[in-house]
């Protein structure tokens, strides 16, 4: 049972890495998110994870942020091959701000088939199932630079910061 | 300490099974996340385990879907007996779209006094604590079949697919 | 690794822990969920754990109640210090509904730099990186009292309640 919850830990992270590396463009931590060969179904996408992560280099800059919220993750593994189904709400915002396109929450499940190789586990197969998506009301607002600590897409962002006090 | 973890994560996939069951209309999943002689307390239902899955199995089925997404899951283990507090937001859908008592979303916790019983946790009372109700905005979109990997409430759903692969 | 879940495992539940202090009013737990030199970065408030703390006690009875729920938690662990980050929706409600200052929803996530000392951990530094507010429809409803379970901002609240049947 031990080692399943390390398997279960382990599992947990790679959805929760693909989560940050969406969302602050860290195209690299998605991709390795996957195994080289495995397959990704989206809604408007399904292919490699190559493929996949291209068309998100192609996508997400277009918008101003997006944040993947995760709960649920329901892992049951069987050796080196584990399945794993993530409940979440994506929220993407963009200008401007009463664009429909941009501006969307989605309620989503990720029902992925997990695979260990080499000591390592990574997405083989994934199905982004989509519940629903909804409009953001245009009372939106995002927080003014200065207002306090804000959110970056690139390596600025503080959960990027220098966390050994000097 | 250990032993701890193990029980904290038994309990937790207690309560995500819980959500799987409501959400698929796997009712068989949902009772057997209760003891036979457990008690749930719901807004709309006070009774026992076998009268609560009674009452799931009129209600749900008149809606279109149903997502219990959770987050916060606190656990707190003594012996064979254990409190637990779950967070979550409960998101209904139903035809006419436009009918708010089939279309809201509600923030709600769960508290849970959870047994173990011949080595099984299961809960023996629940409280559903409903904290506020919303309706969904009309321009709320579901996915168009064929779009997409598209969620099902039987076991067409993605999640149990085979995931061996042949 | 087992020693590193344990590790994950507490600090999860300091923030577990840091939620429900808020949401209940219960400002000893907030406080017991930092070292007492800690720093905290939030929007409107900049300084260490007991005037945080205090700017709390003073915001927070103005509404009605609050609901920080949170989804993602990636710890990393290096020894006795650690970075984590949650993701989470805070829900916040107060007389009249329709003061949107008093009734929004914000998303939010918690950038911790935590620390064990003495063999606890707690969080030594927090930036709380907001990422939208939204305010909340005018239709949203709280439960009535008595409707079924309902939430309080004090020890009557379900949480609390005795967990050992007499």
């Amino acid at each position: 049972m031990d080692a399943r919850l390390v398997d279960k830990q382990e599992i947990a992270e790679v959805v929760l890495r693909y989560c940050r590396g969406v969302d602050r463009l860290d195209f690299e931590l998605v991709r390795s998110c996957y195994h080289d060969d495995a397959i990704d179904h989206h809604t408007g996408f399904d292919g490699d994870a190559d493929g996949y992560v291209a068309w998100l280099t192609t996508l997400l800059p277009r918008l101003s942020g997006t944040m993947h919220l995760i709960g649920n993750l329901l892992v049951e593994v069987d050796g080196d091959l584990a399945r794993s189904e993530t409940y979440g709400t994506a929220h993407h915002w963009g200008n401007p701000l009463t664009d429909p396109s941009m501006n969307f929450t989605s309620g989503f499940r990720y029902v992925d088939t997990m695979e260990r190789r080499d000591g390592v586990w990574r997405i083989a197969e994934r199905w982004a199932v989509r519940e629903w998506t909804r409009s953001i009301p245009a009372d939106t607002v995002r927080p003014k630079e200065g207002e306090g600590p804000s959110p970056q897409r690139d390596r600025s962002d503080p959960v990027y910061r220098a966390w050994r006090q000097p």
